[in-house]
């Protein structure tokens, strides 16, 4: 890339896959850190430095094809997000994935917001499918690591589902009050809150309960299971009369 | 009422009010089971037995201001479900507001679904602000029964809206999926999940740690929190290696 350095930079010819590269990620970067109101044709020429007859050239849908391209894009990243090894504690690669997926959240904050407040005018049933694509790319990944002999079974996915919404619901709320808290600490609170929601249906559930045992006994004491456990015992202790 | 019984009830003269609530009864009616995309204005006035002039007459929007206008008085509806005094456990009186939740959701299904599903045509910032509120009015009334001396701080709110959230998934995938499992179940297990939840919040957070302590000290051993304990407990109880 050493011939680019320069003014020739601006002028180099690029491909017709690297121009559309080069003016999603302008669009994606818009997008990320704007409400879809906010951003017109206009704004994505300028920040790639190309007219505004040439972005109509590769997106001739405009606003809300280049938006869905972008949507596109993101959600194929945030997808990669969720891979991680079957290897050690659940609660440990639960932990990194979400890592990661709270780092795409910091990253696309007001992009992020718009679009899972809804009501935003880019808006479709396109848009709506792109979204619960990654929500079922998430529980899919985590219902993998639980290694089930058999399908999971509904009491289960509805578990995971619901978790991943809350997930989310963390997510928006987080965005509003400023980044807090800080991020580790609400990693920490939500693998707590999956732990708790899986055991909490391993009562009624057979399929569930098998899965808790198993993911206990990879737990060690130092881990977010044991942390857990001591940090309410102290609080339900009184409880002994509702046994 | 008696002069409205026979043929002259049809051409019974209604004030402006009675009109348009019969218009509005007639556009929640065809909303609430069907996507918003299937209904139209002919539909609604063939409902309430008058002149699509009529319609325009009073909702001169049309379709989306019918539309919202039956929104907002489900709203309304939804709302009122939420009022429960503030007696017995805190477990019952959310098993009581549930109950009224669920058989909301239950008989509004496929209008509930089209409208959280989002992407829908009639989908606006207005419609989201109307859904938000609901989301706020339930928040609220669960931390009315906490009787805090003092205002919820962001963990327990960030935990009660999670919650809520999770409850919304829940009904959606419940609807989704054929109505299963029948509602008391789904009540009972949601009840425990917010169980859970609070639970584990009250690990990291003093206010909520208070809230928890009062609350069991409510609940009877054979209400829901001992219920949960005590099918929990056997999957659990290989895991005194994390104590």
């Amino acid at each position: 890339m050493t011939q680019a350095v320069g003014p020739t930079r601006a002028y180099r010819r690029l491909s017709v896959e690297e121009r559309r590269s080069q003016l999603l990620d302008a669009a994606l970067n818009l997008f990320a850190h704007r409400a879809p109101e906010e951003v017109s044709l206009d704004d994505v020429a300028e920040a790639a430095g190309v007219s505004r007859p040439l972005v109509y050239r590769y997106f001739p849908g405009g606003k809300q094809q280049l938006y869905e391209a972008a949507l596109r894009t993101a959600a194929d990243d945030l997808e990669k997000c969720f891979a991680e090894p079957q290897d050690g504690p659940l609660t440990r690669r639960l932990g990194r994935a979400l890592d990661r997926y709270l780092a795409f959240v910091d990253q696309h904050d007001a992009g992020f917001s718009a679009l899972l407040h809804g009501g935003s005018v880019v808006e479709t049933s396109r848009t709506t499918a792109i979204v619960d694509g990654v929500r079922r790319a998430a529980a899919e990944h985590i219902l993998a690591h639980m290694e089930l002999p058999e399908p999971p079974g509904p009491r289960l996915r509805m578990t995971v589902r619901m978790w991943i919404t809350a997930v989310e619901a963390a997510s928006l709320i987080w965005l509003d009050e400023d980044k807090q808290p800080p991020l580790d600490e609400l990693r920490d609170w939500l693998v707590e809150q999956f732990v708790v929601q899986i055991a909490a249906t391993a009562g009624r559930d057979p399929q569930t309960a098998a899965v808790v045992v198993r993911a206990l006994s990879l737990e060690g004491p130092d881990g977010a299971v044991g942390e857990l456990v001591r940090r309410v015992l102290p609080v339900v202790a009184d409880a002994a009369h509702l046994l």
